[in-house]
């Protein structure tokens, strides 16, 4: 069994949300050896920030937040798609022919995975997709991009997820990784109420 | 297989070391309903809040960091042993009729798991027993305290461990937690080169 991280690494010039500013974590050291017998960090970044799950106040007044998590729910059997021929957003077409099951926790594999930096064109999970995949009832859906979706007025992907309880994973790494069949561990922090958390992401598998 | 979450929940009024003011999170609401259509938290907080892992920079000059965690070893056997008749810290003397042996992730269930706040008089892992495990050569120690010592000059304890790479895990929340045998997952975010990490930590097992 081998374990493959799939996760985004956390620093201040990361790539986040249309570059902004704003958006990006600041580290700032609160103990060192200078002044101090030991070393210590705070961190601020927004909960959006790299890998992460989104809980349904994200986008939903009043929605669920991190302290309705079922912990149970984010280790998962999970598989991964290949659909890195994708060039603008994953649609229901290009699902139906997935043999996508109820229960399942999906896994988009697209050409974001091989971006370095915050691409503005990023593929994207269509209201289409979001849709059927709400028909079906998976219990989750990981992409490789920091939403699953853009340009899209009113957010129609999260709240067709968020409808039917659907697990949002995005900012994920997959260059490395092929289809298949494996273990997903996502565990999201214990904060308390909040609209997100940043994750480590990782697959078991051969 | 049932799912443990042995986890402090993170929250601007959590305890915190010494509950200094300085050390709480601040959770800053960054979009909302009433100006946006989604909602996004900013969260800041000290790295060794509630359960975290330390890395060796913490207490070591240039010491190791969470870039050079191995994360296959956040995923282990543990073994919890039930320390809740230790008034003060933990020695040598009430580990070695244990049968800790190398390689063991061994976590500490004490007192501490019984109190509500910050408790200035925390059970600790004393020098002693620091040295014990450091020459058994374990893997990791877990503990239900937010500092694995107190009022140790030099900090012998967390050295003696970070000398021979162990893993310091700090902040569990074990009441109901038996002796036993379980599998513990406490995966590190993927933070650059800091001194801690948060983790959400869960033990698998009867």
């Amino acid at each position: 069994m081998k374990i493959y991280d799939i996760s985004m690494e956390i620093h201040p010039d990361m790539p986040v949300y249309k570059d902004l500013e704003s958006k990006k974590p600041t580290f700032k050291n609160v103990a060192n050896f200078k002044d101090n017998s030991h070393y210590e960090t705070d961190v601020t970044m927004n909960v959006h920030s790299g890998t992460h799950v989104d809980f349904n106040l994200h986008m939903v007044e009043s929605g669920s937040t991190s302290s309705d998590a079922k912990i149970e729910q984010y280790i998962s059997e999970a598989r991964v798609f290949d659909l890195s021929y994708v060039l603008e957003s994953i649609t229901k077409e290009n699902l139906t022919n997935l043999a996508i099951r109820k229960g399942d926790f999906v896994i988009f594999k697209t050409r974001n995975s091989q971006d370095e930096g915050f691409n503005p064109n990023f593929v994207f999970v269509a209201e289409s997709a979001a849709k059927y995949l709400a028909e079906i009832g998976i219990k989750g859906v990981g992409i490789d991009a920091l939403g699953i979706e853009r340009s899209q007025a009113g957010h129609p992907t999260h709240k067709a997820l968020m409808e039917k309880q659907i697990i949002i994973l995005e900012g994920l790494r997959l260059a490395h990784i092929r289809s298949g069949s494996y273990t997903l561990i996502a565990l999201p922090l214990k904060l308390r109420g909040l609209d997100a958390s940043p994750v480590r992401a990782i697959l078991l598998g051969n």
